[in-house]
C-alpha cells in the first residue's frame, strides 16, 4: 500500500551543488532519489521543503516521498543511512498523511549563520563558519537586526535572480549571540526569499564593522532595492536548523 | 642575524598523516618546513612540541625554527598563512631566546576530545567529533575520571608501540562537560604518553555506556597493563587546544 514518508535530513553542503537536482554537479536531492530508489526498488523522487544553495548545510531539512515499501516508516532512516555517504544523514523518518506537502503549509524555518570573529582563521571549523578578522560591534548589529523583525517587504534582501513576485515575509525572531570567538545569527521566519538570510547577514556584518550605521538598515529595507543592501554572505556559514510545521 | 621563532599552529588533521615527517604521506611538519623554506629562502626545519597522530587536530600546537629572515618575527605568521593550505594556520609567531626548546621545559598541555552523543550522526561536525549513539552516563564517567587525576604510572594507558621507559605522568585536570548533544572531555597535564588521551577517552566511554564500572578504572590504572584498558578512541575527536609554558 502506498504511504507518504516525511524524512528529516542533515547534510554538510560543502561538496554539493545545493539541494535541487541540476545538470552540472551532484546534489543532495539526487543522492536521496538514487539511494531511496535502490533501497525500495521503486523509482523514488523526493520533494524538499527548502532548496538550499550550494555549500549551505542543514541539520533538519525536510523531504517527502511516496513508497509501497514494506520497511516500517520509522526504520527507513536507519536503512537509508547504511547507503548514504557520510556527509548526508537521514535523521528521522515517519509516515504522514498522503496529502502532506513540505512546502504548501504553515511552517517556521530556523537558520543559523556562524561567524568566526577573531584575527586568525580556525582550520577545524573552516567548512561551517565564515571568518571575519576585523572586530564586529554586536550592539550595533542587534540594533540593525531590530529593524528586520516582523512583517516587511524584503525585496532589498532578495537576489534579483528569482521570479518570486510577493517579497513580503515575516521574520519571527532574529538573535545575535556570541560564545568564545563565534558569533551566531539565528533567524526564524515563515519563509525566506532567495539568498535572503545571507544578504541579511552580509548587511549585519557591514553594520558590525562600522561600514553602515545601524539605522540605515531601516532605509535599506524601505528602498525595496537589492543594490542598497550589502553583498551576500558566503554559503558555508549557513545551516538550516529545523522546520516546524503547524496545524 | 640568526633568531629563533616560536610558531603557534592550528590544523585540521583529517587529511594529514600526523605531525611528524614520514615517508608514506603528507604531514603538517613537512608542509611547514616546505613553506617556511620557500618564504625565507633558507632550509628551515621546525621542531614541534607535540607530534600529534594522523587525524588529530590542533588549535595551538607549537613549533620553533631558526632563521635569518628580515621579516619581523610577529609578521611571519601572516606571511606564512598566504602560502599555507587552508587546513593549516599559523596563529602566532614571536621571537624566543636561542636556547628555547618546545619540548625540553616545563609545560602544561591541554587536549579536548569531543563526542556527539545522540542516536543519529551529524554530518556537519563529523570531521571533529566522534559519534556515540548509545547513552553515556556522565556521572559514572566523572567518577572514573577522578581516579586518573594526579600523578600516576599511566602504563595501562600507553600504546605498547613506544620506547618510553618512564610512564609516570601528572594529570592536572580531567573534566567532562555536556552542552547540547556534545560531550567534551578536557584533560590537562605535564605530558602525555603515546595514545594516552585516546585510551583514557576510550575507557571513559566504556564506563559511560555501562560496560565497565567506574571503580574498575582504579584497577586498570594499577595493573600497569595496556590490555586492561579499553580500545583507543578514534583520532578525529581529539584536538590539542594549547600548550602553556612555565618559567
Amino acid at each position: 500500500m502506498m504511504k507518504r514518508i516525511k524524512l528529516t535530513v542533515a547534510y554538510d553542503g560543502t561538496d554539493y551543488c545545493g539541494w535541487q537536482v541540476q545538470p552540472n554537479g551532484m546534489t543532495v536531492e539526487e543522492i536521496l532519489n538514487r539511494e531511496l530508489s535502490a533501497l525500495t526498488g521503486e523509482e523514488v523522487k523526493v520533494i524538499g521543503a527548502s532548496r538550499t544553495d550550494a555549500g549551505v548545510h542543514a541539520e533538519g531539512n525536510v523531504a517527502v516521498f511516496d513508497t509501497e515499501t514494506g520497511i516500517p516508516a520509522e526504520r527507513i532512516a536507519y536503512a537509508l543511512n547504511c547507503r548514504l555517504p557520510e556527509d548526508i544523514v537521514a535523521v528521522k523518518s515517519e509516515e504522514v498523511p498522503g496529502d502532506w506537502h513540505p512546502r504548501y503549509q504553515c511552517s517556521v524555518k530556523t537558520y543559523e549563520y556562524r561567524i568566526l570573529n577573531r584575527e586568525m582563521p580556525d582550520p577545524v571549523c573552516r567548512r561551517s563558519t565564515v571568518h571575519v578578522s576585523y572586530p564586529l560591534n554586536l550592539g550595533d548589529m542587534r540594533t540593525a537586526a531590530g529593524y528586520l523583525k516582523g512583517e516587511h517587504d524584503f525585496k532589498s534582501f532578495c537576489s534579483p535572480h528569482t521570479e518570486v513576485k510577493d517579497t513580503v515575509r515575516t521574520v519571527h525572531s532574529l538573535e545575535i549571540e556570541k560564545e568564545g570567538d563565534i558569533i551566531t545569527v539565528r533567524i526564524s521566519g515563515n519563509g525566506f526569499l532567495y539568498n535572503m538570510v545571507r544578504i541579511i547577514v552580509g548587511t549585519l556584518i557591514n553594520v558590525g564593522r562600522g561600514a553602515c550605521p545601524p539605522e540605515k538598515v531601516k532605509e535599506i529595507l524601505e528602498a525595496r532595492d537589492r543594490r542598497k543592501a550589502a553583498a551576500t554572505a558566503p554559503a558555508k556559514g549557513l545551516v538550516l536548523k529545523h522546520i516546524r510545521y503547524g496545524k
